[in-house]
């Protein structure tokens, strides 16, 4: 061996520079050791793999929300960072939801000091809104997280993931243990760019665990730990069956305005989110699928039980799948060959080379607030209070052919339609037609798209003849009064800033 | 929105530079287009391709070896590249076979002037054994390439990948069309990391393919050529049957090994390659495993018809596969649900969070030469001219429990069992045991090993022992003239220079 590397460098003077080689094992020892060689990555507890992690104040931690209101992971993960005494961490949850509340007393105590999420609820959100962080909270959508993430301006140094189960070398899945969360969509992502990624599970299965939704590859750490989440939590809230009849009449006129849009075609694709309007308008279009025999190449989402109703029917080819939102769709994507599993990159980021909202012909999303430019709000109350989620409102908004947004006219006295959102997160340019209990509206952009819902006999006005509708019944709501500090930061998909949040004035 | 990133900048001093919302798709102006928002990425030609890709002279391109003699995509690309009048390129094939010989000319001209590949063959083997490039050739291993692409030393400009089938945002796979290849293990990491990644196929589906083996995300272009591949070449060379009573009684040894080697129990993992004494290791091994009851957890490859056949009979619960060695096992990939596809930095990076490699009990590999040491030699012949490949030959050597090394005591008179290896690809300390038909020699450093088979009355003696019985029958072989011009570097797994490959003295 002596002398190679020397006469390499003779013959190629501009060549890299060229190490020798050093023992089969110099860059694997655990290769050495059969123990090692095979269990190295499993710890023994949360705190050694913290320990192991490197992880030190100040760094951000990540985390996924593919359990929803059964997550058990961010708090378990937090309160024991808070034991260990961390301080000064940045969270950056894909979301955060009610059963989240009790960060608000390591926000307090300084474990947490800013925080990245598409969304935010419950006291923890009104907290927020009140002024509790230093450093305004972000808001980014699915897309606009990968986003981030991928360009290093989010830049996670941890990652806490949990899964259904996982296998010693860290390969998981969200659908093929006892308790599954579905897909892993968010999650992938992190384990992707995450510096060292930890996966957390209450079952870990025999090598290799396959489907590998997280990879061996990007895994560090694997720990067994008690509890990971209620998969019978999921659906609670966003995603629920509606018998209200005001959902019902609003999706009845979505699944017209589908019907009649242009976009009805065999082979057209779709995404219906999860709340009570989307998912009847759901099943109507089934009716109007069977009866017209038009079949659905895809669905996309945020994928439900209704979904899988029509995959199973044979009305939708593919379901594309970045998070699972309840029991149904877990099951559909453990068996369905055709029910596949995404990374929020390949839904929504608009910096990828390609996102599949890119290829939706229509979405059927839901709005807090939507004003005479079709702007778009479904982060702030009406009372400026924040309670609710970017999600992937935005990103499926920009990509899609035809976004239509179902809201009722009136929510507990409160008119949806108003002069101007009180914050913007999905530009009206992205917006095409709204649909309300109380009639139709189409963005004026999209005069083709008016006259057919028109020649269909669809009850069709101008956004300003149903604000007139909604505040003949409610009032000019009074204008919120807000201080100057910002207390959310609202990052367009492409991580632009289209508004702040500001603390309501006491 | 005038004044809010002024206002961040006031409340966040030490925030990051922030940026305004610019309009919904200011980074996504095809979605402006409803035409190219779904087709932007088919090309009418691979001229057209390579246009688009900002291929320059010095850049460096890349191809995946999954349709090995069957490959038609190198030498349409290089030819391509040729008329449009590139030079001084970097070709990085994950192997080249003897179909590649016409690259002489190119290299002749000067469009290639360096060459990164795991394995050489043929005509063009001989010709740069002969000193036909400035540049020696740099052989890798499987899991190294995966290593030199993710650490980038070895950058992808532009990655040209031949697949089954794909859709027109370029989700691909190998397995799924009318003419397939299986894996495209070694794709994926290119796929990956390649700054333009051009897919293609022959065929163009609906969209959305899936399974997407190489996904949307890492794909720039799609190109319909008219010849992709010739699946039916896939198997010639390496990957076949054997009658041949020597390599049979070789395989009856081998099988004996694995049998009494101490590693044989329920749930061990196993790789055996496609040469003819591997495969027949394979069938022999069956029959023990009948016997006994005993089950694979997995069987890791390079996956043959003959580990296909033992899933199939509910032998290996699952197939790992990087590399599908014949149409059998591209078929199993397709519609076994327990056969899944893996990346060659999964399969063998030894800078991965963790390799497959890392967990094989057992693994059949050959050798062009092994030597008293046990180095082994499966790049250059008795003559030193390449016409083998490094493979994953030393990733899985390092990684297996037991490494069996089988080979024939003598080839056409020449001694397989030498003093010195002419060429050191796979170091002695990864290798436990040599199988030949004249009996088996054990690693002292296994002493183990050598006990457990000695007891089941196997015929092994000291690799000196064997190494004269085969001079015995040969003679000592005339030791090898070199000049100094060194045409080979080879890599071990981790990057650093194991060995050169010297010209031949004339």
């Amino acid at each position: 061996m002596v002398g190679i590397i020397e006469a390499l460098a003779v013959q190629i003077p501009d060549g890299p520079a060229f190490r020798e080689y050093a023992g089969a094992t110099a860059v694997t020892p655990y290769l050495d050791d059969s123990e090692q060689k095979l269990h190295r990555k499993i710890c023994g507890s949360l705190e050694d793999a913290i320990k192991r992690s490197g992880l030190k104040d100040g760094m951000t931690i990540s985390f996924h929300h593919a359990f929803r209101e059964g997550d058990k992971i961010v708090l378990q993960v937090v309160d024991t960072l808070a034991k260990m005494g961390f301080s000064n961490l940045t969270l950056a949850s894909s979301s955060l939801l009610n059963c989240h509340d009790p960060l608000i007393a390591h926000i307090k105590s300084g474990v947490i000091t800013r925080i990245f999420t598409s969304g935010l609820r419950g006291e923890l959100a009104e907290a927020i809104s009140s002024g509790l962080m230093a450093h305004p909270v972000q808001i980014h959508s699915h897309g606009g997280r990968a986003h981030l993430i991928q360009t290093g301006e989010l830049k996670i140094d941890v990652a806490f993931l949990g899964v259904a189960c996982a296998d010693e070398f860290g390969n998981a899945n969200g659908a093929h243990g006892k308790l599954n969360c579905g897909s892993l969509g968010y999650a992938k992502v992190d384990a992707e760019f995450a510096r060292y990624v930890v996966v957390m599970t209450e079952e870990i299965v025999e090598f290799p665990n396959c489907p590998a939704s997280l990879s061996q590859v990007h895994v560090d750490a694997v720990v067994k730990v008690k509890q990971v989440g209620d998969p019978e939590l999921i659906s609670v809230g966003a995603a629920r069956i509606t018998r209200n009849p005001r959902d019902l009449l609003i999706a009845r006129y979505a699944a017209d305005v589908i019907e009649h849009s242009g976009y009805f075609k065999d082979g057209f694709s779709l995404q219906t989110g999860s709340g009570g309007a989307s998912t009847a308008t759901t099943r109507c279009l089934e009716a109007k699928m069977q009866e017209s025999g038009i079949k659905a190449s895809f669905a996309l989402g945020g994928i439900t039980g209704e979904i899988v109703d029509l995959h199973k029917k044979g009305l939708v080819k593919v379901l594309v799948d970045v998070q699972s939102f309840d029991a149904d769709a877990a099951e559909s994507l453990r068996t369905s060959p055709t029910h596949v599993e995404i990374s929020a990159s390949e839904y929504a980021n608009p910096t990828s080379k390609a996102a599949y909202v890119d290829h939706v012909d229509v979405v059927v999303l839901s709005a807090l607030e939507i004003d005479l430019e079709f702007n778009v709000n479904v982060l702030t109350g009406g009372d400026g209070v924040m309670r609710g989620a970017s999600g992937g409102h935005c990103d499926v908004a920009a990509g899609a052919n035809l976004t239509i947004v179902v809201a009722p006219l009136v929510r507990s006295r409160i008119p949806t339609i108003i002069q101007k959102v009180t914050t913007l997160v999905t530009p009206g340019e992205c917006i095409d037609v709204l649909v309300t209990d109380q009639g139709i509206a189409v963005n004026p952009a999209r005069a083709d798209v008016a006259q057919r819902l028109k020649d269909a006999g669809l009850p069709v006005y101008t956004i300003q003849q149903l604000y007139e509708k909604g505040i003949a019944l409610t009032g000019i709501p009074e204008p919120l009064e807000f201080s100057d500090k910002i207390v959310g930061i609202v990052r367009f998909r492409d991580g632009t800033v289209i508004d702040v949040v500001r603390k309501i004035a006491c």
